[in-house]
Parts: C-alpha cells; structure tokens; sequence
C-alpha cells in the first residue's frame, strides 16, 4: 500500500461545492488502494479577509496575533473537507500544523519546520483513516505559541510531511495541468513538462514561474520528495518534479526544459564610481545592511578617459525604493555621482539541465533574441540557466521567440485558468 | 491588585469597529489597576455561517470536525482583540482553550470542563500582560482532540477561569443592562434588580429568563464566584450575582426577585391509563430511555366510574415529537388510551429566596391570575420558585399582572436591546 500526500490550495476548496469535489477525489485515492494525507489551504479569500480584519483593528498587527488569526482558516477548510469525506462513507480526521507534529521555530509570519513528528497521522492512517492536515501551520515548542509558514507555506506542509510519512509522491493540486514550457497566458505554444527535475523547477520557480514556491521545491530536492504538479479539475496527469540519481540525466532530454518570464525586478545602476578598489564591495555591503536580495550584477570596465565606473543590479521592485535610499545615503563617503533606476525591466530565464552537456545554449539564446530585434541590457548565469534582462514591453515577444528558437512550441494551444493558492 | 475576568459575547465583537471599542474597554479596567482576563465568544454571525458550511458539506457533521470548525471563530475573534489591544499601547496575548488550560471530557459539542490548568494565563498576567481567551473551546487530554462546551460554553469558559485563576468578580458583558424582574420586552416596567443570589439566577435561567445560562450560573454557584452581569455599550453597574454565606440572607430582601416566562415547553397528556401500580414509572421510563427531559408533572387520581387516570407532563418543544413517538410505539405495552399535545402553553415562574420565610406567596399568585382572569392548567414549586402553565396567549398578560401584584413595578420603563451571543 503507497502512501499519497496530497495538497489542494485554496481555490480548490473555495466554496462547499469544490470542498466536495475534492472530498470525491481524495476517496478515489482511498479506494485506490493507497493511504492518504491530504494538506490543504484555507477556503479562496479567507486570509485576505482575515487580513483585512486586522488591518482594521490595528496599525501594525502583532505577528504572534496575526498567525493566530490566520490559521483559523486552514482549522476551516480541513475540518470541512474531513466532513465531506465522512459523508461519502470514509473515516478521516482533521488536524492542526501542531497536531500533526510541524514543529517550526519562533519566527511568526515566516517560520521554519525544524522537525516533523507525525505520530498522530501515523496512527489515524494505521486505523484506516485518511489524515487531513492544515497546510501553511505550525507550532513552536519553547513559546508554545501557533506560528505559520508564509508564503508558499501549504506547498512547504505537505512536502514536509511526505517527507516525514516516507511518501510515494506529493501530489500538488492546482488550477493548471502542470509545469508549463513557459506561461501558457504570454506563451500560446507552450506545453506541459511531463517530468522536471527539482534543480530545474528551482531554477523556474526561482525566475517568476508561479505555479510551485521555491521553498516546497528547496525541502523536496533536499529531502528526496518526488513531487507531483496536477489538475484539481481533470485527472490528467500533470508533471513530475523527482531527483535524479547521480548520472541518471538522460543525454535525450532536451536541452532547454522552460522559459520563464518576470516583470517584478528593477535595474539599479550606480553611475561614475571611483575605481578604486573595494568601492564594489561597500555598495554591495550598503544593500545587504538594508536587508535587500541582489539578483543580476553588472560592472562595467571604468572608462578610460574619467577612471570612473558604473555597476548595474536588480532588486526585487518593492525593495527599490529601500536600496535607493540606502545607497544615496552613502553617497559622500562612496564618492559616486548619482544612482538611475529603470522599473521597466523584464528578465526572460531558459532553464534545462542539459546545458550542462550542450555547448552554444547562449549563443542560440542570443542569435533569436537579436533576429527578433529584442535588446539585451544584463545577462547572468548559472550551471543550468541562462537569464536576460530586457525591456519590459520586450520580454512577451522575448519569451514567444525563444520558446520557438529552442524547439519548444506544441502544436495545440493551451487551456489556461486562473491563478494559485497559498 | 485585582483580577478581573471580563466576558464577551458575539454581539460585542460582531465587527472591527466593535472590537475596538471593546479593547478601549478592557484597556481602561487594566488601567485602573487590575490584571484583567477576557473571555471572547465568536463574532457576531461566524458560528452560524460555519454551521450553514458544514451543513453544506455533509448531511451529519461529525462532532470532532464540527468541534475543529466552529474553534475557529473563537480564535479570530480572539487575535484581533488582543490586536486591538496593542495597537492602544498595552501587552495583550491571545490563548486558545487548550492553550489557556481548558481539559474537558471528550464529548463533543457539549464537553465538561474536567480542570482548569490556567498556568499559562498566570504567567502572561505576571509579566504585565492582557490574556484573551477563546471561550466555548476546551481540550480533551486523552484524545488530544479540542471540543466545544455546547450552548453558553463562553459563560462557562469565563466562570471557570475566574475560580481557576481565584478572581474577584467575573463580569459578563452583554445587550442589556444587567437581570431584570422581568423580560422588559414583555413587562415594561420591569427594572434591573441591583444583586440577586446565583440559587434565584439559576431558578430564573432554568425557567425562561434568557441573559445567563445555567451552567455557567450553576459553575458559579458550586466553585463560589462572584458574577457581574453588565452592558458593553454603557458604564453602569449591572446584576451582582452573588453566593451568600449561611445566614446571610437579609430578612428585607423583596419575597419576590423576577417573574420569568417560557414559551418552549408543550403539554403531554396521557389519557386512560389502567389504575395499576407502576403504570407511573413505566411511562417516565419511557421517556427517560428517549433521551427526554421531562419538566412538570401533574397526575390526576382515578376516575370513580372507569379506574382511569391521566398523566400530563410539559417537555421541551423540540422533544414533543420523539416523546409522542416513543409513548405511540409502548401504548399495547402499558394499555393507555391516547396521547394528547398541546404546544399552546405557557409557563410563568415567580422566583425568590424570600419565599422560604413568607407563606402566602402561592395564595397571592393565585389571587393574582385569577382576578386577571387567567387559568392555570399546572402548577409545580420548589424551595424558592412556584410555575404555573397557562395558554400561551395568556403568558404575557400573567406575567404583567404578577409583575404588579407583586410589587416589581418601577416608576420608568426599561430601555430594550437585542438578544445575547453563545
């Protein structure tokens, strides 16, 4: 008998119909022959209008009472969607990030699964029961107080768990069919990736694919967890996020797996720094003190005839106003001229494991890019990825040519619903 | 330093703009001085908007997950009061049930508090603290399940932490200014009665009058706290309900303390029952085994001519059906003619502890009615309680004329909220 984790976000139990639909699924399961462990998210808007709610009562809600507060809609749905399941003649029982042993440290809105002691769903699945579990919850053990996870933090429950239950799969139910080529709403011709390694999905994720948050996809390469990506609305199969064993890549894979596209970067750039060495170091220093994420650097060689030098960076567009503070605060004692910033940036990413093994990826990448006249500001790279920078009005057309370009285009158009779950 | 434990119900927090006010509120008893514990019931509709999901859902919820559903309103309410708390400059903690020490029995969606471990709350208290508890929720120790404590769960909750934790006084606050001699909806001359002993309370709550349930009152009375029943929308005192010492009763205390009326009752009537012993108890048998609590009783003696006797007893509304059912199915058995129903009736009590020391009471209320030209159809007393049924068109005028002969008339008429939260 295999054990499943399943996880449904919350548009997928939005309302009582969905929670009896997937209360129907999850019994197929059952019946399937499998022991179950279903993670799910609290019911479409209810966190946005929990939020709201403290927001109404308070200026800055304290994090202790706001993870008290949102946890209430995981407690919901899971008690719902356990109900649903007893109506259709099953045993299952709900249980809270705490019961379900998702011990997290102290840090509220954002904590951290330090441990996994799943005793009590062991033993409801021992009686023959199907577990459901409240996604995006846990609890801290030297406060005693409930924490959550943040963002992404459902997708991060039942990855953690399957890895704790020594699961066959985590299933992740969604509102599309799978990991796409590239976004199916930009990229008509995309299609789905039947399997995709979990350093590949990172590397997607990490560059504006949405479907899966790069955390759930970090424990599951970690932990070995085999992930499933699949439609709560048809029984398809989906994608499969798994983790190669060493020399297991198979040399006919393609070269590119997906192209991702991100409008939420802005360009930084720093103009007439001294050269003068560690100049580079204290700007990046400065941004780091802020608590702000670089991306993409470039620096430019200094200019001849000035001695003077420019660096370039991204920053995730709502830390920019932040880094532009920071840096014009040290002006003086930098010594630069002036910092410029540029919010109209898109950064097109292709990702494929096998770059690894296939020279001229770049130079294909630029050769479509610079027939379709699309000007490239920033390029950078990683083993498995190369990223540009281009216009924003630039990146749709970007994505559509090189999508073409690295043979990826399907010949049927894809369906497209609507957006993702916490 | 006292310790105050404050209650409040559903409508009190039935918005953000309420929740506010009610922070204001608690703010202003720490300031003066007091550690303050507040008991929070959900907020105005949720229970009910989670009961219609659940209904939704599943046909028979299950008692755990009806539990796990409904403790979430408990919780929202609860985080944004200690929000709002904050956001006024002053340390407030939100604890669940379990979390406040809540152990009850493992019945669900009527649990007893078995003990009340209020370590946590203590020690919130000492480091300067607010503690706001989820009422209604408990936590079963052998099951590790949470339960609920069943209609009035958040009175109790607040009278069991207020003898926990050994506080002065535990003030409910509500919809009205406090106990009433009357409902002032029904008698507009009712007024507030400034102290009442919990033994009057409990006979009142028992018979119809609607501000306390009864256990919370019976809690009070056995573990000796002391309850202040008071409005959240003004600042006068309301109703001490208070447990006097032996002998403490004063001798001026009014004979009367409130006229309370109930219209949930029916009248069972059997009719033609043969004059053999033990005809009697097999049909109170037949009822207990139904599960039915029976209220008054009246057995009439034997007809002369036939050797029959009749037996009429008043059930709750919502019974009458199974104990007809259950009296149908056993009439072969016990050889009866039929079952009559009547839920035309209504059932006035007069409840004092001055009636221990007065004769006369019944007489007077006797006088009273009839002079009204009301009829009485049964009659039950205890120590300090006398009922009477009579139609239940007649109910409010009986209750107006025994208001007045017994002296409760105040000079101005009682100003008239809403109803009160669980």
């Amino acid at each position: 008998m295999a054990l499943i984790v399943q996880k449904f976000g919350g548009s997928s139990v939005a309302d009582a119909e969905s929670i009896k639909r997937v209360a129907a699924r999850i019994v197929e399961t059952r019946q399937a022959g499998n022991e179950v462990v279903v993670v799910v998210s609290a019911m479409g808007d209810t966190t946005d209008e929990l939020i709201d709610l403290a927001d109404a009562v308070s200026t800055v809600p304290a994090p202790r009472e706001m993870d008290m507060l949102l946890t209430a809609g995981e407690r919901i749905s899971m008690a719902l969607v356990a109900m649903a399941i007893r109506s259709l003649g099953h045993d299952a029982r709900s249980f809270t990030g705490s019961q379900a042993g998702m011990i997290t440290d102290a840090k509220h809105g954002s904590a951290r699964i330090v441990d996994v002691t799943p005793g009590r769903i062991r033993s409801a699945l021992d009686e023959g029961a199907i577990a459901i579990v409240a996604g995006f919850q846990g609890f801290n053990r030297s406060t005693g107080d409930i924490t959550t996870l943040g963002r992404g933090g459902s997708d991060t429950s039942a990855v953690a768990l399957a890895s704790a239950l020594d699961a066959e799969v985590c299933e992740i139910f969604t509102d599309v069919d799978g990991i796409f080529t590239a976004d199916p709403r930009v990229v008509k011709k995309a299609h789905k990736v039947d399997r995709i390694t979990s350093e590949e999905m990172l590397e997607l994720a990490a560059n504006g694919a949405k479907v899966l948050y790069i955390r759930a996809v970090e424990f599951a390469r970690r932990h070995g967890v085999t992930m499933h990506v699949r439609s709560s609305f048809n029984h398809n199969e989906g994608t499969i996020v798994y983790n190669p064993k060493e020399g297991e890549e198979a040399v006919e894979e393609p070269i590119i797996t997906g192209v991702a596209g991100d409008l939420s970067q802005a360009k930084v750039t720093v103009v007439g720094i001294p050269d003068v060495v560690g100049k580079a170091a204290e700007i990046f220093t400065i941004i780091a003190e802020a608590g702000i994420n670089l991306d993409m650097i470039v620096q430019n060689v200094p200019a001849a005839d000035t001695g003077l030098s420019d660096i370039s960076f991204t920053v995730a567009k709502t830390d920019g106003q932040a880094a532009i503070d920071a840096l014009n605060a040290a002006q003086a004692k930098i010594g630069f001229d002036k910092v410029i910033y540029d919010d109209e940036i898109g950064k097109l990413s292709v990702v494929g494991a096998g770059m690894r093994t296939n020279a001229g990826v770049s130079a294909q990448l630029f050769t479509a890019l610079s027939t379709a006249g699309i000007n490239i500001e920033m390029i950078s790279t990683s083993e498995i990825r190369i990223s540009v920078v281009t216009s924003d009005t630039d990146l749709n057309n970007a994505m559509q040519v090189v999508h073409t370009a690295f043979g990826l285009d399907s010949n049927v158009e894809a369906q497209v619903h609507g957006g993702t779950g916490r």
